[in-house]
């Protein structure tokens, strides 16, 4: 059997224990977890460094790398992210309804874990920490499958937290983590319907669309990002300003910042340039339509590709529209269904964008920065939904649950 | 473009429109669709009849015509299951959460439609009124795939409601039917991606396999069903008969219907002989395990095929265990995750097999043969799910939508 069977198999033989641990059980565990990270910290770090080192000589960028290192303090915030999730409260065993049928059967409708949940990521070796206290948290059993550039981190991690389960009721074998750095691992999890319930993938949009498209698994599709922000006329232009900025450049290389800047014309008339001076200032490169360069001498020309990139980068695409009918159409045609916000003081137009803009997060006079599970308040995320099945938008411990039926009866039979 | 592309990107340019209709304008419309299905029951039955004449000529058994024919009182029935649907509450607009965050954000969480169904189906022609009435009541747009053996059924029925919906506020264009006999426009159907939201398969296991190893869209599986019951040792015989004969014979031909049935050695010892008789009578063909075969002298014996094989007919397996475990195991081992039930007196037992069984569906001294959408009262049914992911178990009209966050805020942005 290959490495990916052999270890979702074990995964698999752990999901009834899981499923039948207490809220405490499992918190225990999850500190243990924490503790052991930062005992080993020394050990982790020593191999996270053989990971920079072969990065450093395949001559992957100092961002990159950067992205990679662990040191004594992303430790601790590792290990505090396990200590937040035991906070958190257990959504396994809510009962979500409760019927009464005229036959006198009770039917119950519970949350119970999915089962075995694989995971497909890249570089960075926190989100197989953060990936597993999530999945164990809501009693799943949990298949890594990280990048190889992180792997020997990846090892030692796992390692450390087997070691840290054998003193708790957590079965070891419910965290598995392929080593094997092949694509053909990731292949296997994409087909291993029986053992697999789900696959999330995290990461770019090649590793994402290569999931998608290629996986039998049922998946939770996450990320992409091509969101806008509307300035509509009646816009107040220091909030606009203020809004655009901050969906843009505050973190431009996450999926929920802004790649293109829709400006209704009545205002790019009076308010588009002073905006400009603004990202300018902010370092961002200006692409936009004939009439935004009429309007801003140093905007490049943007072309159709331009409008369907997501760039996670200080470039924004810039459009001036005619009325929200326009502006409508353009998202529709180039957005992902990601996050979208309107800017406007007209609440008939505000609510109009909110009801047809077709995504799982629409804003009135707000960053569409929000889109995060911590930012919603779900004290945690394990990635931003962007299909419309099970989940959409930030995806909380709930998001990693299924449901069952409990009927009670007394000897009722069908007629 | 082929028909399958034309249609379903027809069908998405009625999904803004879709999903602003109110109620009443939705409820109006399947209304007038039920009523011009009476009105037009004589074209309607005249193209079922060359559906039943091909059928007749290409050797397909009179059990078949008969799912497929069609007569007033089936359209009379059909036509009311549209006024049923009308009278279900509409889930579409829901506000599912409201959250209030510090930073003075107002998230609502609403129901909003899938978007475009796809329903990829066999030959009942019914299930051409069902799935459009359920799936426009939702605010989704729809593209039907029937099978080829009710094509002239399905095109006319869908040609009177198309019809029917120029009359009212619902785009006809919302209703698609896919006519290309040929295999390739049901590949097609499955990568859609972009075009359909979900793809939900209606029929047999080949068919819904098909759907599920094939669809890179997103597919909600249904339907397979390999039942169990467990007779405990506590079982009150008059009850385990009475349960056991209606999981297996009331209608076996469906999927919550019980294929093994498993017995505790200290209840087949006194018990399996008579209960035997009862399947006897009812002419269902037994196999079983060695142990059953000593205590009843006409059963053939079980091959593991045979406990793997969802019959949907007049045969049952039998197995004897020597306690729970062998039970809850053999469950897992062949079980697909539908309905399973335990007959017991003793409350403990049965707690820990309500909660040890993974399945959509676990029953109490209740027939498996209530697992059923009108059975637990939601008043409609577009099938039972065997996944984890979104939907469990019978599915009625909120398993046909999303969710979609509006975020209302005065300027906030992210720090």
């Amino acid at each position: 059997m290959s490495e990916v069977v052999t270890k979702a198999t074990l995964a698999k033989t752990t999901t009834g224990i899981l499923a039948g641990l207490t809220t405490d059980q499992k918190n225990e565990a999850l500190l243990i977890m924490a503790d052991a990270l930062q005992r080993e910290a020394a050990a982790i770090i020593s191999a996270n460094a053989e990971d920079l080192e072969r990065g450093r000589i395949g001559g992957t960028p100092e961002s990159m790398l950067d992205r990679l290192a662990l040191n004594e303090s992303r430790i601790d915030d590792i290990a505090e992210g396990l200590r937040q999730i035991a906070e958190l409260p257990d959504p396994i065993g809510d009962r979500l309804e409760l019927l009464e049928r005229p036959n006198g059967l009770t039917i119950e409708k519970l949350r119970v874990p999915l089962g075995v949940i694989g995971i497909i990521y890249e570089a960075r070796p926190n989100v197989t920490v953060d990936a597993a206290g999530l999945c164990l948290k809501t009693g799943n059993a949990v298949v890594l499958r990280g990048g190889s550039s992180a792997i020997s981190s990846n090892r030692k991690i796992v390692e450390v937290l087997h070691h840290a389960l054998a003193e708790t009721a957590m079965p070891q074998n419910a965290l598995q983590l392929i080593e094997d750095p092949n694509r053909t691992s990731v292949d296997q999890m994409l087909k291993l319907n029986g053992l697999l319930d789900v696959i999330i993938p995290r990461g770019g949009s090649s590793l994402i669309q290569n999931v998608v498209m290629n996986a039998t698994v049922p998946v939770i599709e996450t990320g992409a990002g091509i969101c806008h922000t509307y300035l509509d006329s009646s816009a107040v232009p220091e909030m606009a300003q203020a809004i655009s900025l901050n969906a843009k450049a505050q973190r431009p290389s996450v999926c929920n910042s802004m790649e293109t800047l829709l400006v209704h014309r009545d205002y790019a008339e009076s308010n588009l340039l002073a905006l400009a001076e603004v990202f300018k200032e902010a370092n961002v490169e200006l692409r936009g339509c004939p009439e935004t360069l009429s309007l801003i001498p140093w905007a490049l020309s943007a072309t159709p590709e331009d409008y369907a990139t997501e760039y996670n980068d200080y470039i924004l695409n810039l459009k001036v529209v005619g009325d929200l009918d326009e502006a409508l159409q353009h998202i529709a045609q180039y957005g992902t269904k990601h996050s979208e916000c309107i800017v406007t003081e007209d609440t008939d137009t505000a609510a109009r964008f909110l009801q047809e803009v077709d995504a799982a997060a629409v804003y009135h006079n707000a960053s569409t920065r929000f889109t995060d599970g911590f930012e919603f308040g779900f004290g945690a995320e394990i990635g931003i939904s962007t299909q419309k099945l099970h989940a959409r938008g930030p995806m909380g411990l709930p998001a990693l649950t299924s449901t069952k039926y409990k009927i009670y009866g007394h000897g009722q039979i069908r007629g």
